[in-house]
């Protein structure tokens, strides 16, 4: 029943896809989104699901959308050459096991089959109750060796024992299931609405993993927007899946209508 | 597992859709019953699904229904020439995600695949928790075409970022998706359980959108009967599916049965 | 993913279906058992289904069941010539709408097309918060026929337009849908959990009109039981789904082992 | 939608299932993660599941592993010759009643058509609210045949009318239907979150009705320090599928991400 739909065509050669979905701080979902506008990443594909929530957004132009994940092509310079990117976030995560599973596999077979991707990031928030004043990383891969060859590349962070909740665990857990190499990687955060801190973490790590620029220029104003958006949000009770005029454009302020 | 039911066979030429459903303030299922009455529109066909609450319906009279979406035909005169019309109306929606998908992608597809239908409007009400001293009509639409062309036709109304929750948004998205050009009416509602003042808004904005003339004289009427239905139903606790005799006939005195 | 499975083979003639589920009162349980007992019917198939809860009964002699539904054959004397009769009953009924739909699809659909059945009764439980001194028997049934023809018989019945929930309002729906006649019989119950008086009451409808006769003697004896067994389940606050001694053969003392 | 993933090809004869899950007390699961490591056991095969919990788990060391159950190889010896054993087990239990049908209706299945079982037997905790000082055994089973053969056997047991939960009593419930012998052994627990003195009490009875040895000797190693892990888990209100360090390795100190 997931209704997979091509909007554009692209030859790519062996991309990497760089994912985050909202989740705690949202931080997977900012860093994705972040990269989009940098990158001026194009859609090339949107994956509708039984499983997301039975709604639609609305534009201030008055467009309707139905909720769905999409596919965005970019290309990354990384000095001598380029590398193709496939970034992938959603509008929001099914609430139930089936809907997950469902969703993820779909995601990382679509990424291998159709797009001959043959490696994945997914970003993340992670909160375990303790102080953040290290804004460490944490990292959960496919295997030894992407843990190892990480390393290799002198990038600073953690593993631990635990459980990741959701399309950043289940898509890099699909990742090894298909025989590609993944990873997970995790920025601790403190738990606020949007926390622009983390993901510009994450961003940085994933900067000298992949070997590529990205302008850090607009994110200090994104933090500060993000506050602000947060507070006005917790002041008006708003549902979680509104965001930043920045970040997504033409949903910023959702109405619930029933 | 869907269960598509063909009572009549009809002759139709590029029909237009115009549907509603039980939602805040009932509006849709309001002005689409009301169409059904003043069409004097005949039901051609029935929708069962697995994903509808798991009770029946029956009549004063003994006779049993299961609880189904039903498409009716009317002829609307235009004018010079006649339009032909499904209506689409429900006992109620159904509460999953995977129905409202099953059910709403059932329905546009029947109606452009069966129907040869070529356009869609959804009925429903819109509550945003301020005054409705305006009773304004919001339009979301399938794209900028359809807002331009309804700004044409010199109709009021406003966009505006928000969501839409339910068969009323997910109708659009679908004939978004399938190719036809659609829009969700929706009318500023108080949020009681019968608001026929919204409908009414509905009404006389679709009767300017297809041209046809819809008589008005019995809406003061029903205005005043589900104002006394509302409060009846309020002292009873009754379920939200009953519905006020002249709406939906033989199912007006809902009492469960475990 | 149904799961059925023939016990024994029997050859019928047009049989009639007797079925009822626990519910409110568990009058058509407590109605169905009786006449199992009674015609001393024998199970001829059970349907399994992943849409009942997920445990297993097991008796006093220590065998393992998986919940489910059973189909029992009968022969009822009418007096002159005798009447196949498929005795039809559950453990307990599914909680979800997709689970309903399925089951009582299935077995409709198996009576018919297996068992070349031809009318269907349902028993149940009514209960609308008002006195029950009368005890009155509701009937709702597949069409104006049904209803016509049990008036032809001199039954006193009432119908109401109402709601019935579950698997006794469904079975009769789907009959009607699949082009045989069937009634859902319901006896006005006091809410108890094991309300006898009311399935006598039913047993009395039914016998009038299938023309058979059924042993009322044992009756009053579960009467008694049921009212002892109700007093002891409310003080030992055990699950619902657990049944006098006599009426489900050793499952009468369930514990939950987790 | 399940996914069976084959890990290792062995060749087996008439092997017997021994499969416990998390549940009351955890006796099930610990007494097949015991067997496990005392038989060193190999894993020769998972299966991955949309029914379980959307969340992965990580090692210490990095590695991502999706929720699943896995099928273990064991050569048990039995005296004389020796026996073909395959233990499963899960990192948690589905939720809803089509998981638990499916899943288990998968392992029974593949354990019959792939690897030629021949026999089942699952472990869990019982818990009837009373005084558990005798550590009573009950057992539950496909059929009269089973309890005949384990009482042949002058094992001590009690069975009694009651309701099993999830997998340790479908699992033998399935394989009644697919014609294998089975039993649910079951051993009175006191309900605290891992009851290795239950789980002892089970091995036990299967090492007597095998005829296999099971060294005992790091038993009440495993008691105490389950006991340790218990108070730790209750202080910090960790998630029930965390397990001690000894039972399963490397995921031990769960952490929520979110």
């Amino acid at each position: 029943m997931e209704f997979f739909k091509a909007i554009k065509k692209v030859k790519l050669s062996n991309p990497v896809m760089l994912a985050g979905w909202p989740g705690v701080g949202n931080v997977g979902k900012i860093a994705v989104e972040y990269l989009i506008q940098q990158l001026k990443a194009e859609r090339i594909a949107m994956l509708y699901s039984p499983y997301l929530p039975h709604e639609v957004l609305t534009s201030e132009s008055g467009e309707i959308t139905m909720l769905s994940n999409s596919f965005y092509y970019a290309k990354a310079n990384t000095g001598s050459k380029s590398r193709d990117i496939i970034l992938v976030t959603g509008d929001t995560q099914p609430m139930s096991p089936e809907g997950q599973y469902t969703i993820n596999e779909e995601i990382v077979s679509r990424f291998i089959k159709l797009f001959k991707g043959s490696e994945v990031y997914t970003f993340a928030g992670y909160n375990d109750g303790q102080s953040i004043n290290k804004r460490r990383i944490f990292v959960a891969a496919t295997g030894k060796d992407m843990i190892k060859s990480l390393k290799k590349d002198n990038l600073a962070f953690e593993s631990t024992a635990a459980s990741i909740w959701g399309s950043a665990g289940l898509v890099v857990a699909f990742a090894k299931e298909y025989g590609i190499p993944g990873a997970c990687i995790m920025a601790e955060t403190n738990g606020t609405e949007f926390d622009a801190e983390a993901a510009k973490r994450i961003l940085e790590f994933i900067e000298k993993r992949i070997g590529m620029h990205i302008n850090m220029g607009d994110m200090q104003a994104l933090v500060k927007e993000t506050d602000k958006f947060a507070r006005e949000l917790a002041e008006q009770q708003k549902p979680e899946i509104s965001f930043p005029d920045s970040i997504v454009k033409g949903n910023s302020k959702p109405t619930y209508i029933h």
